[in-house]
Parts: structure tokens; C-alpha cells; sequence
């Protein structure tokens, strides 16, 4: 039951965090939310803060088992991993929306940060090599130039759905289906022929 | 001398928010910053919204101001306008940083962010044109991958800042630096071969 409660209070600190930012959402509101007592919360977390950090260890999990079948997988085009990590980076969202003023706020959520992206560059170079490998995507030999498109996929990722959630009304998945595009044509010009028509048909559905 | 104090309080606060983040700067610290009283930035703001507002307002002007300067010039290479839209970028990095939050937090600045939204929009198209009669870029006839790569332009000049602006150490030029070399890889791929040796030379320097 413990563990239960602990397993809602991340859930529904997700869906706050999402909808109304991470500031304005207090352990209190959180509480409230679940119909729950602040000594329950603080039984599973010091404060907002951890909750905050327990979130973003998860994110990275989810992520990392994502990569794994990624990498393992040789017969799966780029575009259906966008697709999975979008998914990710969606759920999380208020993290890159507001992860410069959280980062300020947490030196350790700042230094785990910087981890995770420098083990995000690792991952694009070992997963656009299996690409290649596959025939979805043209080699790069130039290591800046693969560095550079590997940043600005997961800046594009990471950072659109702030540009196009809109701040008035409820969430909609537009956002989400927004990225698939956007994605695609950043990576657009490094696919083969074959796969660049295949893709340009999905986007135009 | 009134007046002046008004663009003082603009210019103070400008660096503090890009410094340590909108939340953190209250009007009180703007007025010891400055050494000046809190009644004689009431005189000028109402609240720390008014400023953030006019400071919304004034970067306007200034992105505007080059737009104009842009749609004249017919000799222009369009890396030679990213630079300098850059340098309004980072100038005012903390909007782009926070401007979900703020956007939130103000009804009004959301609704001119929109209409900045739809003026860069239309603007990028103008340039577009301008830059493919110039020799510089080649043309996109589709309507909608044009306003995609408009998009992604928009997204890394307006997000890459905070993702490469350490939390932890003095700003220095670097992302600045950076981010003109993602924005000639994000365009490079629609530029005439002519001018993609260019920038990609200059990328190498």
C-alpha cells in the first residue's frame, strides 16, 4: 500500500508539473490532488524537490530501456524510434520546458542533467552507425557534423513542445504529431533516397 | 533625467533576468541594483509584469528593425541576417528560457507572443524568397515544408541557448558561437551548392 501511494504521488506529480508547471505546484496541491495527507507524502519524499529528481531518474529509465531495444533491434527504421522517444519527451515535458530554472534551482538535478545528455550524444553516434549499417540512413564520416545533427534532433525534441503546447487550452497531442514532422525533416537529408521517400509519404499523410 | 531612469531600469533589468531567471529578480532588487528607490520604478513600471512587457515590446523593435533592413537589401547572404538575429537572441535569452512560464503567468504576453509568432512566420517567407532570388538558397515550392524549415529555424535560435547556457558558470559567447553553426546545418541542406561550400568553410574555421 506504502509503495502504491508512492508510485501515485509520481504519477500524479506528472500530470500537475505537465499542466500548470513545476513552480506553481506545491506538495500541498499534490496532496490535495490525491486526497491524501501531507504526512503520507513526506513519508515517501523530503519535498518537491525529490519528487522532482525521482522524476527525472524514471525519465531517464524509461529512455535507457528504450535505447537498449534500439540498439539491439537492426530492423527498425529511425522514424519508429523518434516515435517511441517522442513519446517519452512528451510525457516529461515540463522537465525541457522548464529545465534551465530547475537546473538553477538543483545543482545534483543540474549534474545529472549534463550526465544523461552526454550519455544521450554516446547513444546518437552508436544508434545512427546501426542506421547506417541498415540502410535508413547515409554515413557521416565528419564527427562534428554527426554531433551536431544528434544535438539538433534532441534539441528539437526537447524543446518544440513548449513552442506549440498551447498555454490557454487543455493538452492535445498536436504537439506530439508536430514533432514526428519536424523530426523527420531534420534528419531528412541524411536518409537514403529509398527511406527519404518512404518518410516524406508518412509526412504528408 | 526621468526618462533615463526608465531606460536604465530596462537595461538592469534585462541583464538580471537573463542572469538569474524572471522569478528570482523581484522589482526590489532591480531598485538596489540600480541605487535607486522603489517609488521611482513605480513611477515608471507598475510591477515586474510592466517590465517584462516593454522588454517584449522593445525586442520587437528591434528584430523588426532588421527584418525591414533585411527585405531591402537584395545583396545579403542569409547566414550574414542569422548572425544578427542571433545577437537578439541572446540578448534577450531569458524570454525564449521562461517564456512558457510567462506566457502563463501573462495573458497579454501570451497574446503578443502569438502575433510575434505569425509575423515571423510570414516574415521568413518574404526572406526565403528574397534569398532564393539572391542565388543564396534553393527554392521550396511546398508551401508546408517551408514553413517546417521557418519553424526549425525559429526552434533552435529560440531554444538551444538554454540548453547550452550553463546554469553554473558565467555566460560567455559559446552557445552564441554554437548557435550559428547549428543554424547553417539546420539550412545548410537548402542552400545553392555554391553557398553551402561557403558556409560550410566558414562552419570549419
Amino acid at each position: 500500500m506504502a509503495s502504491n501511494n508512492r508510485s501515485r504521488i509520481l504519477l500524479e506529480s506528472v500530470t500537475l508539473f505537465n499542466h500548470a508547471g513545476v513552480a506553481t505546484v506545491s506538495t500541498n496541491h499534490i496532496c490535495e490532488s490525491l486526497s491524501i495527507s501531507p504526512g503520507n507524502l513526506y513519508f515517501h519524499f523530503k519535498n518537491k524537490e525529490a519528487i522532482v529528481r525521482e522524476l527525472f531518474t524514471q525519465m531517464c529509465e524509461e529512455t535507457y530501456a528504450l535505447w537498449k531495444a534500439e540498439l539491439k533491434e537492426e530492423t527498425r527504421p529511425p522514424m519508429a524510434f523518434i516515435d517511441r522517444s517522442l513519446e517519452i519527451f512528451w510525457k516529461y515535458r515540463f522537465f525541457h520546458r522548464e529545465m534551465y530554472h530547475l537546473r538553477r534551482q538543483d545543482p545534483q538535478l543540474s549534474s545529472d542533467w549534463h550526465r544523461h545528455l552526454a550519455k544521450t550524444r554516446h547513444f546518437m553516434k552508436a544508434a545512427y552507425a546501426g542506421w547506417a549499417k541498415g540502410g535508413w540512413m547515409m554515413r557521416i564520416e565528419d564527427v562534428r557534423a554527426l554531433r551536431v545533427l544528434s544535438d539538433l534532433v534532441l534539441l528539437t525534441a526537447s524543446s518544440f513542445f513548449q513552442f506549440y503546447e498551447s498555454t490557454e487550452k487543455p493538452a492535445t497531442g498536436r504537439p506530439l504529431r508536430l514533432g514526428k514532422e519536424y523530426l523527420g525533416r531534420v534528419m531528412l537529408p541524411h536518409f537514403t533516397p529509398k527511406y527519404r521517400e518512404e518518410v516524406l509519404a508518412s509526412i504528408d499523410e
